[in-house]
């Protein structure tokens, strides 16, 4: 076996880690939520320009106001989870960059100086940012359970600003009973991998 | 520590990988390639699309096509990397929907029946595998050295089809000498993180 991560690890991130649907009441706390940001903000981007932000649902007002913008398939997890996360780009994520890539401070302005250029590289970079977030909820011993349907103008609207394009939005906890269905197949190595 | 993850694949994984700009000469086999796809195929993709698809440029006509296209800061590592890998989405995912998600095989063309869907979709979700990628190139005990910074329609047409859009360039193998910058700052916890 090639991989030098130890087994244990591999199933922890990726054998055995699955999506949940349903979660236990035990709280994520904000503790937890930290541990895994200072380990996945090592992941990398591109020019370091790190353009993810993570917006925590907290509150029981907060909730309400999501729930309704989630498809229907996703309101009842979205309602129950212990923590549910919004993800967004930052589209003024150069604003950062002369502190976050000290090598070419100029590339504030020099790459990033038209907002459909920072937009399309937001939307790339900080998806990747979000996988590495999904890998450190796994790190911490918790599920999570990303979602893509729902209204993402009106999450937009309620939540964040015209400078933030929600991603995905996240519910994190152990999971519960019925958690998920059985594992789906994965495409063969050689539908994916070719040589050239 | 509230992170489950041994401190050793936290090291491995993020808190010491680095994105390398030198290697060593030791070859990547196909072997550990497929070790990698084999552990982050697992990685999580809405309705489990699985779009992404994987370009190992393997032969030296190939490396010499590819170069060319790289932007002029890329061109020496991807020459001399023991292997580049062009990752890309694949916006025809939806043909392989009914075998990858049978608790909903009308997704093929209820969900996924226009092509600017499919693109938008694609795009995401194979950012997330190609993040699941990096983290298994690390898990491997390798260095990946991911790229944004190339012409992407030429290397769309040199190497790809109409069907596929290409989203990095990843060098991949044993770090070399000076393989690295210091690591650069990253965001503060608050700076990236609120609560509503």
């Amino acid at each position: 076996m090639p991989l030098a991560l130890d087994p244990a690890a591999q199933d922890l991130l990726f054998r055995e880690a699955r999506t949940a649907n349903t979660f236990t009441d035990e709280p994520v706390t904000d503790e937890q939520v930290r541990a895994i940001y200072e380990l996945v903000k090592y992941g990398p981007t591109a020019m370091n320009q790190s353009p993810l932000r993570v917006t925590l649902v907290r509150s029981a007002e907060a909730r309400e106001r999501l729930v309704p913008h989630m498809a229907e398939g996703n309101r009842a997890k979205t309602a129950t989870a212990p923590l549910v996360a919004i993800l967004s780009a930052d589209n003024e994520f150069h604003e950062e960059l002369p502190h976050l890539f000290p090598h070419f401070p100029q590339a504030k302005d020099a790459v990033f100086g038209e907002r459909p250029v920072r937009e399309s590289s937001a939307a790339m970079n900080a998806g990747l940012q979000a996988a590495y977030f999904i890998v450190g909820v796994r790190a911490a011993g918790l599920a999570a359970g990303p979602m893509s349907g729902f209204d993402h103008e009106g999450v937009r609207k309620e939540f964040l600003d015209d400078d933030h394009t929600p991603l995905m939005i996240v519910n994190i906890g152990r999971p519960g009973p019925d958690a998920w269905y059985p594992r789906s197949p994965r495409l063969e190595y050689e539908q994916v991998v070719t040589s050239v």
